[in-house]
């Protein structure tokens, strides 16, 4: 039986954090086993609240091919690949935005909320209101029958599925509408407790050097009505208990307790923290040094997921073009 | 001295009329000699008002390129080519989408014109709000120093100024600043003395047939107030005069003096008016008949001026991802 089509992004906004890598990362890497996966560097994306500063444009892009590939995502297994080297996208996004209504987009729950966030940067733009409708041609043209995205996402999917049925609805069956692939997603907060985003500055990089993983780790943000290690404390409001969770299985229900009893302290805890988190990080430590040093090795990665990525999207194409019988020979 | 670059684009509606060829070919046809000219058919931008019908989408295409070629625009003085087959065209619409204001296009003086005149279509979309962005694009990408517009098209022009000027301002001059080549165009009205223009139904095709033509021009608009053949006419009111003027200039003064003093009646001015446009019609049927008979000669004029598009188009963008830092290798 053929494999489903599984697609999913990232945007190069420079080196994942564990927040990427548990919020996404680790779901691909038990998806490129089952399905037949297309997994992309959304580079176009990052333009949309990134144009105005393009220095690092390249550099980030490198760091999350780096990064995906030290995660332990295999080029043999599923396909990685780069957005801007594909311009069917473009060609699709293009198509689709005469079909989309503006109504649908201006009424994105995410878009007034992100130009309320990101309201220093300049994003009123024609780019920035159409980013669903481009995220609609890196879905539909691959025909992915599976997009996984964590809840935050689901409206922008949503969008996606209206596109596909507008377009099957007006031009003939050519996509099928993608279904959420809802992932149980590890919670790891940052180290401040809020979500970790690189825009909070709250993030522990898959990079991370040991020293610096220490120090933010001992910094950490834990239970505020602690503050003798005699006190009770109360592990579900602690960003490092979250951690421990993660990272300690098999230590974290006598955690919990010693820690409602007040028989650990905090920094014991974090330096406990920190030998499991440093464990974890090695193993990909060492797959990102190897893949550092071979700057070849990282061009073939995308080179193949593109020209693999490139079959399915004349493939595609075609179909997309002669369902709107836009296509002249 | 290297020729100046000039752009130039026809919607890809059907067959062309005679407003189209003074409108804007008949000046195609000088440039052609003088400037290094692309003229596209800009089959993308049907899709922004024409999206729920393309049924005749390529019909529509083959009956301009027959249009052009008949009119005399020659594919070795010029270069004749259709947009969609230039993926370039939809990559560089999507990155300046990233940098154009919304405000831009949402005060575009045409816009909320064309959305209510044409309140009978669901034009309320992305990409039709979007049309002067990919007409920026379109411009942009041939780095044309030229655009031969009618004045009705000076707004969007400005904003493909504007676009220019943003891009350059933020990454480096890729781009000139298109002028626009005021053409001193002929003016003709419709049958009915409004615009001639397909969606009011008062048009004379370039290949209308001999009775077709005849039956037009004898239910042509005269001067209301002349009932009687020796009423004083007002000529300056006439439709049938003003096509005089165009297409009868050796008989224009007479015509005019004559139907002042009531001296010619509507008529007989009406058959002399269908003799000349006959006759002037004639040389551009005869070359119509000759390229409807080779569709092989339809699709190399296209595939020669995409050719030669596609040089001038990867050079620009080749300078824009440059200049961007949006070009990984």
């Amino acid at each position: 039986m053929k494999k489903k089509v599984v697609l999913s992004g990232t945007r190069s906004t420079g080196s994942l954090h564990l927040g990427n890598y548990f919020g996404a990362v680790e779901n691909w890497l038990n998806l490129q086993n089952k399905y037949d996966c297309y997994f992309f560097i959304a580079d176009w994306h990052s333009l949309t609240t990134g144009y105005e500063d393009t220095d690092n444009y390249i550099a980030n892009i490198k760091e999350v091919v780096m990064d995906l590939y030290a995660s332990g995502l295999d080029s043999d297994k599923c396909n990685i690949f780069l957005q801007s080297k594909n311009q069917d996208h473009a060609e699709l996004h293009l198509l689709l935005s005469m079909i989309t209504p503006l109504s649908w987009l201006e009424r994105c729950p995410t878009y007034k909320d992100q130009l309320s966030q990101l309201a220093e940067k300049d994003i009123r733009t024609y780019g920035f209101l159409g980013y669903p409708c481009l995220m609609a041609a890196d879905i539909l043209i691959y025909r992915a029958e599976g997009v996984p995205v964590g809840e935050d996402q689901l409206a922008h999917l949503e969008i996606t599925r209206e596109i596909a049925r507008r377009f099957n609805y007006m031009y003939g069956e050519v996509f099928p509408e993608p279904k959420a692939l809802l992932t149980k997603a590890k919670v790891l907060p940052g180290l401040d407790g809020r979500k970790m985003s690189k825009s909070y500055d709250n993030t522990i990089l898959l990079k991370e050097e040991d020293d610096v993983l220490r120090a933010k780790i001992m910094s950490m943000v834990t239970d505020p009505a602690r503050i003798r290690k005699t006190d009770p404390g109360h592990p579900e409001i602690c960003s490092v208990y979250a951690f421990h969770k993660v990272f300690n299985q098999a230590e974290v229900a006598s955690i919990c307790e010693s820690c409602k009893k007040g028989e650990i302290g905090c920094v014991a805890c974090k330096k406990n923290l920190y030998g499991k988190v440093s464990e974890f990080l090695r193993p990909i430590q060492e797959r990102r040094r190897e893949i550092a040093g071979k700057p070849k090795l990282m061009k073939e990665i995308l080179e193949k997921g593109n020209a693999n990525a490139k079959i399915k999207t004349d493939e595609t194409m075609t179909m997309v073009r002669k369902a709107m019988k836009v296509n002249w020979e």
